[in-house]
C-alpha cells in the first residue's frame, strides 16, 4: 500500500507541470525515503531528476518499494483542476492498478488514473565537475529568457569574474541581460574560469516553467558543456542537465 | 407602451447570457406581472423557463400584454457591453417595431434592435413529481462539472441517503466529486429513493453558465428521468429540464 | 552622439504601441528640442504627428540633428518586454548604425536594433480650421467605439449645441452613445456649427489604442471633413488626422 498527504495540491501542481513540459510519461520510484524519478526527454537533450523527500508530505505510509508509471499529460490536466485551498491525497489502488489523486476541500474530488506499464528507469544522473555557478532569482532569469526569445530560438549564457550574461541575436538585432555579481537578482556567484555555452531556448524555458517569484535557481556553467540547474519547488528538489548547442 | 428600469445592466446580462447559451431566439411575454418566457433548445433536449417578476424592476410601465421576439445572439453581444455601474432601461418602440436597450451611467448608450416575428411560445413546463433533491452551491457544482469534462462528454449524477455524487469516466480513467449531505457546499438535501441519471455535460454547463459564487442551485434527480434545476439570478427565476441520456 | 533617459519604459511603450498600430516604420527627427515624427499610414487614410519635447526626458544629450529610421514592429516587441519599474535609456550607436534600447532595473537589459535607411519624412501637418471641438475622457470615447463596432465597421460622429454623439448602424440594428455637453465625461465643448462625419472604425480605434483612464482627447469635427484628434501620452504630444468616409 501507498498513501500520502500533501498540504497544497496547487503547489504540487508546479512540480507536475514542470515534469510535463519535458516528459510525456515518468516512472516514479516510491520508497521509505520519498518519491524519486530520473528521466530524459524524448529527444535526449535534457535530463530531469526529481526528489520529493518524505518530509515534504504531511503524512506518508508505504509498505514496500513501488515503481509506478504515470501519463503526465493526464496528470497535468488533473492538477490543473486543483484549487487554492485543496489538500492533496495520493493513494495507490494496487488491486485496480490505479493511482487515486484526491483533492480535499469542502468536498472531496477523486480522480483515478490507470498506471502505465514498462516505462524505463535506467537513467543515471551524470557526474560532472563545474568550477562556475550563479544563484539567481528565478523570475529575473525567466524574463531574460523571454527577452532572448524576441530574436532567436537559441540563447548564449556567459559568465566572467564580474557578471552573468544572457545573450541572443537575430541576423540584424541582438539583446543581452546583464546580471552584475553584486546585483540584487544574484544571490551567490562563483567564477573560476570564464565560460560560455549556447542552449536551446525552448528547453530552458520548459525547465523553469513552474518557477515563481521567490524561487531561486542555481545554474552551473562551463565551456560548451551541459548546463546544470537545481532548484526547490514546494519541497521537491529538481535537478536538470541540458546539452549545449555546438555552433558550427 | 412598455418601459422598465433595472438597477444593474451587468446583472441582467447574466440572465441574457444563460438564455443565449441554450436558445438562438426567444419570445418574451410581457404583462402586468413581469416578463416570462418558456422555450426548448433547438435540439429539444433542454427546456428553459424564465420569470422576471415586476418587483425585480426599479420601475415598470405597461399598457397591455405584449409578445416580442428577441434575437439572443444580438442581445448577448449588446449586454456584453454593459459596465459595472450601468443602469438598464428597456423600452419598446412599437412604431418602429424595435426594442431599445439603454445603458445609463455618466453618459447614455442606446441600442435599438429589431423584433423578430413569428417565434412560437406554445411550450409548457412539464409536471413531474420528484422525491429527491439537493440544494448545492453553484460554484461547487460548476467545478464538479469541469472535473467531469476532463474525461467525458457525459456526466452521471447520483444521490443516496448520504451523499450527492457527480461522476464521469473515460475508457481508462474516472473521476467523482462527492458532496456529503452535511458538507458546507450542500444547503439542503432530501433523498427518499436512491437515484442515478446521466446527462449531456455541455447542456448542464450551459444551464449554469451565469451562476456565480453565492448563487444556489436546487437540483431534482430521479432514475433515468429528466433533471430539473431551479435557481434565482439577479431577481429572475430560472427553471430548467434536461432529458437524461439513456445508456444502451 | 545621442543619449536620453526616460523615467518609465512602460509609459514610453504606450507611445510606441500607438505609432505601431498605424505605421510599419517611422523616421524620428532628433534634435535639441526633442524627438519628432510625422507620417501617414500605408493606405494614406490617417496622419500621425509625434512630438516628445526634451523636457519629457530625465536626461537628454545630443551633438547634432539626426534622422533615424525605426522598424516599429521590432520596437513594439521590445517595448512589450518593459516592466513596471524599468527605466528607459535610448542610445544611438552611430558606428554600428544601431539604436540601443536599454531597460534598467535591478539588472540591465539591452536591445540593439538596426536602423532603417531611406524612410521618407516629407509629410507635413495640414492646416485646417475647425469651429467645433469636444474634450472627452479617453476611456468613455473608447467604450463608445466598442459599442459601435457591434454593428458596423464605420462610425458617425455628430455634434450640435447640446451634445456629442457616436453613432453606428447595421441593416436592422443601431446604436448611439450620447455625451451631453454637461456630462461628466465631457471636459470642454464648443459647437459653432452642427457637424457630422463618418469614419473607418478600425483607424479610430488604432488612434486611441494607448489611451488609458485619465487621458483626455481633444476631437475637432467638421462636415465631411477629416477628424483631428490631439492628446498627451506620457509627456509625448500626439496629433492625428483621419480622412472621412464619404457615403455615396
Amino acid at each position: 500500500m501507498f498513501r500520502a498527504e500533501f498540504e497544497s495540491a496547487k503547489n504540487f501542481k508546479k512540480v507536475v507541470d514542470t515534469l510535463a513540459t519535458l516528459l510525456d510519461e515518468v516512472t516514479l520510484k516510491i520508497d521509505e525515503d520519498g518519491i524519486k524519478a530520473i528521466a530524459m526527454d524524448p529527444s535526449h537533450v535534457a535530463l530531469v531528476s526529481l526528489n520529493i523527500p518524505r518530509i515534504a508530505f504531511d503524512s506518508y505510509d508505504i509498505d514496500e518499494e513501488k515503481e509506478i508509471g504515470i501519463d503526465l499529460e493526464i496528470a497535468k490536466k488533473i492538477f490543473n483542476r486543483a484549487k487554492a485551498k485543496d489538500k492533496l491525497i495520493l493513494e495507490l489502488d494496487e488491486e485496480k492498478n490505479k493511482l487515486n489523486i484526491i483533492f480535499e476541500n469542502t468536498g472531496k474530488r477523486k480522480f483515478s488514473i490507470s498506471l502505465l506499464e514498462g516505462v524505463s528507469t535506467a537513467t543515471k544522473v551524470p557526474e560532472i565537475e563545474y568550477v562556475n555557478y550563479v544563484m539567481i532569482k528565478g523570475d529575473a532569469f525567466k524574463e531574460a529568457l523571454k527577452d532572448a526569445k524576441l530574436f532567436s530560438d537559441f540563447v548564449t549564457l556567459m559568465i566572467d569574474e564580474e557578471k552573468f550574461v544572457v545573450y541572443a541575436k537575430s541576423e540584424i538585432n541582438e539583446t543581452e541581460s546583464i546580471f552584475e555579481k553584486d546585483s540584487s537578482a544574484v544571490l551567490s556567484f562563483e567564477c573560476n574560469e570564464n565560460a560560455k555555452s549556447s542552449f536551446n531556448l525552448e528547453y530552458l524555458e520548459d525547465m523553469v516553467k513552474g518557477v515563481g517569484s521567490g524561487d531561486v535557481l542555481k545554474i552551473y556553467l562551463g565551456n560548451d558543456m551541459p548546463l546544470k540547474m537545481e532548484y526547490s519547488l514546494a519541497g521537491a528538489e529538481l535537478l536538470f542537465f541540458l546539452a549545449p548547442r555546438i555552433e558550427e
